[in-house]
């Protein structure tokens, strides 16, 4: 990959961009209080994410956007926590904690390197709004709002990756896909982008550990900083 | 319509936030030369938009993005100018024009302001390539790019005006649909959208005058600025 070729980097957003893990654990005992386990109460949620999403992918569900997939899988969560009796209203200001994550330190120094020579988007299975809200709240530089609502598949469906490209107006390979999720940079790769894996240790709070680098990828990095610096921006 | 309702405004592109004629007048001098009416070439090309969407929303065609049907278009416009000889290379970057267009003078105070308190996205029969192009040079703050591509409908459908209110996950009523035209006010207000008519007389260089207000709009205003004072911010 020569920087010279690339002309848009698309991300994941969910542990790539922010760190769901510590937002949702922060917006759970802002809500329910200090006796609830919040980090547990965020992993056990963000466990329920490609089942519910496999639902929607298998045909079972019609289309539904991760907002009304968070909402029912909340039921569940919070059913095994034993906090059946949180009323609607809290439930609904739960689905927002998705909206209110904030960005890793590095995102946003490297995103502003990396927007003024190439275009930037989210290409991640949160809806429009969610990343609309994301973007407001930190100042992220996107140009547009890519992503699984856009198309009304779910990553890794080949339609995701291959919307990318065509509604950039620019070949596959001049697009990179940046993940810190093997999984999704192969099916990325599989559709002809190019591939960037970001390490991201923190975003299970240690309870997984992901690989320090993914030897498939065109390039693994530690930061976005980093990633600006290897295209040479 | 109260401003506290209001969250989010989708703008017109063509003749709304830019200036459609201007500029491509300027780019069909630089590329074709001096002894071209550049103006008249503008307007003869502007003149096909409709009937050339109108293929694809009767589905004569099946779905094309704007940029294929101005390449498909300006083949007729160069043949009736006598100029049937422009090579497909010098073809290509005529097409691009319509990406290299400034938005009037008004405009970027005017969003700068509204970006404060609203979500601001267009809502344009351009493709969302064009769309970050256009946003890029100019430093248009969209947090979306929405529009005709994303659904694969044209303006008027209404599927284009529906899905401005679902992917921004508000209801109808708290979407300002923001245009120059009537016709285009008049399809969003059908689907639910609060309407701002912006007067914008100088889009067709005097040979067409639009009207001064739109009595069925929310609002009418004569510039952006003068939306975000209507609009309080």
């Amino acid at each position: 990959m020569t920087a010279v070729d690339v002309r848009a980097l698309v991300f994941d957003v969910f542990g790539t961009v922010v760190d769901w893990r510590g937002g949702v654990a922060r917006e759970v005992r802002r809500l329910l209080g200090p006796s609830v386990d919040a980090a547990a109460l965020a992993d056990d949620w963000r466990e329920r994410y490609v089942p519910s999403m496999e639902q929607v992918r298998s045909g079972e569900l019609p289309w539904t956007p991760l907002d009304a997939l968070h909402r029912a899988s909340l039921s569940a969560v919070l059913a095994d926590a034993g906090l059946a009796s949180v009323p609607a209203e809290v439930r609904d200001e739960l689905v927002l904690a998705w909206h209110r994550l904030d960005p890793w330190p590095d995102v946003l120094p490297g995103l502003r390197r990396l927007a003024r020579s190439y275009v930037l988007a989210p290409l991640s299975n949160g809806n429009v709004a969610l990343q609309v809200d994301l973007a407001r709240r930190s100042g992220l530089p996107w140009d547009a709002v890519l992503g699984a609502e856009v198309v009304r598949h779910y990553k890794p469906d080949p339609e995701v990756y291959d919307s990318a490209a065509e509604l950039l107006g620019v070949p596959p390979s001049s697009v990179v896909m940046v993940a810190a999720h093997l999984d999704d940079l192969a099916a990325a790769r599989a559709r002809g982008l190019r591939t960037a894996y970001v390490h991201r240790p923190d975003e299970f709070g240690g309870r997984v550990v992901p690989p320090s680098s993914d030897p498939d990828a065109d390039l693994s990095v530690a930061s976005f900083e980093e990633l600006a610096e290897a295209l040479g921006v």
